[in-house]
């Protein structure tokens, strides 16, 4: 952790209370005239922090654009998911720029933000609406050992993790939709794209982009999304700190992602059923040409929904388009 | 195909014979300085074309080096490898450059030949030796509408088509280790690296990378790689026309990609067990962490190895390593 977002992290826990040059210098084992720069250039960044003669600083707010410090000095100690954030004002496609990442060799963990995509990606190749500042749009290094099979429970347990993090942050009750997507009151709030790079059964790595409608105002919204997309501001009436929101998910990420890894996906797929709207309900799944009917019976081990078909067989889908019927 | 790679084509079909200006303009529907022009420029290629006063231009001899429009002018009308050569003197590793092709949108059928890499890899991360001039390196894009499952089935095809080129172009008898090496007197002269690049359970391309010890000397074979590798020039007695085998390769390639598109695997995996050494052999699997061992039995109709482990139990392998036992 940084000067910078070590002087947030003693800012924050403080709860707004202040704290004087003196103190944070001793206890960040620095100089006074360094916390006073770090301090300008904080300022700079948009963070407010008033110094009172007496009193000393405060954190009274932080700025309205994404700010990597700032995440990390809300994220504790990650295990794995978050040990690097970078920020970037625009990309293609935060997944690019994780899977450009990948192929330097940078380590596990690492998180792109971007404040806009201007090719931002759903799954099977569709589109992404991410209008600037107003979503978190964001992909995560994963380099699991698993085979390409199993990778869905990373879709899975990332779906728990993100209908976690909104239902503290926000207090909505989001439902998942076999397998990515996150509604809220029926409608969509957040989707999940896994792509992955294999050499054979041997994955190399795996790329979580995450997209979440957070403060979209209803007017933004393309005529073809009005029907079935929401943000979560819309929902819960009002903003939504979209870097509390970031740093809530990253944390359960992590903690989902070493479950898996201590092969504890089982207690993960438990929790996914409690939260999925899908289970229990009759569903049309096209995969491809290809088109399955059934009732949605439950998650298998690998997080593969198993369907159980007109004629009674019960058939695990792993990808394709699901259709609730009711 | 271009002007060059068409004047090669006629070329090469008179069979050393020659051909006048005059004929092979109004053959190939251009003028005759055209022709004139472009021979000027083949030769200045290594391609060596003599020109007599009445009797017109022959082929006698190509470049030591592979020239595209001289692998094109082989392979008659792909359906899909081979409809796009790229030649490059150096890479990093032919699988990045195609890969690279893939992530821009390329169409799938491109192949990438180097005459030497940086960075060749093998499987699991291994390196691959790759000296310049010596081999062929190169690899292949492929968009199969396979889950990613079974592609094992590319990587078996892939070997069929090698062994089928190899016997055809060097009279050499190969057989092939399950699932990609291929060997010769029991030496490991080629292998195939297959990646991939998937969403979940649909594969968004496969980069089928073949790397062949071609006219490697054999005091040029690195230490650790001296008892267990050969080159086809070593095992034939003579040097191997590098173009003539990489074209046929390709054609090959075409053949057995088309079988599969058409849901003829099994005629391919037919074909692979009859060349295959490790059917029928006791063999040590080593799956990162784990070791089965058992009986090779059979391909199934993924690609997947069958083994009949020691307690019994039939098992299909789809990665790690093979060790022959007897």
């Amino acid at each position: 952790m940084n000067l910078d977002a070590q002087i947030l992290l003693v800012l924050r826990n403080l709860g707004g209370s202040a704290i004087s040059a003196a103190d944070l210098a001793s206890q960040l084992g620095v100089g006074r005239s360094t916390i006073a720069a770090h301090i300008a250039d904080l300022r700079r960044h948009g963070f407010d922090i008033p110094a009172s003669p007496h009193g000393g600083y405060r954190l009274v707010g932080t700025p309205e654009y994404l700010n990597a410090d700032d995440i990390v000095s809300r994220l504790g100690k990650p295990r794995v998911v978050g040990r690097d954030i970078r920020v970037f004002k625009e990309t293609t496609s935060t997944n690019d720029v994780i899977e450009k990442l990948a192929r330097d060799g940078v380590a596990e963990g690492v998180v792109a933000f971007a404040e806009s995509q201007t090719l931002g990606r759903g799954r099977l190749g569709r589109r992404w609406f991410s209008p600037a500042g107003k979503g978190l749009w964001f992909s995560v290094l994963l380099r699991p050992k698993l085979t390409p099979q199993q990778t869905t429970q990373i879709t899975v347990s990332a779906s728990v993790a993100l209908a976690r993090a909104v239902e503290t942050v926000t207090g909505l009750s989001p439902k998942i939709k076999w397998p990515n997507d996150l509604l809220v009151n029926g409608r969509k709030v957040a989707g999940i794209l896994t792509e992955l790079a294999a050499e054979q059964d041997v994955v190399r790595h795996v790329v979580v982009g995450i997209g979440i409608d957070v403060n979209i105002e209803p007017h933004r919204f393309p005529p073809e999304l009005k029907q079935t997309a929401t943000s979560l501001s819309i929902e819960a009436g009002h903003v939504i700190d979209r870097a509390e929101l970031g740093a809530r998910i990253l944390r359960e990420l992590d903690d989902v992602y070493s479950r898996i890894m201590r092969r504890e996906f089982e207690a993960v797929a438990e929790e996914w059923e409690t939260k999925c709207s899908t289970v229990g309900k009759l569903v049309v799944v096209t995969i491809g040409d290809r088109r399955v009917r059934g009732r949605a019976e439950a998650l298998n081990s690998e997080g593969a929904l198993l369907l159980r078909t007109e004629h009674g067989h019960l058939e695990s889908i792993t990808g394709g388009d699901v259709i609730v019927e009711k």
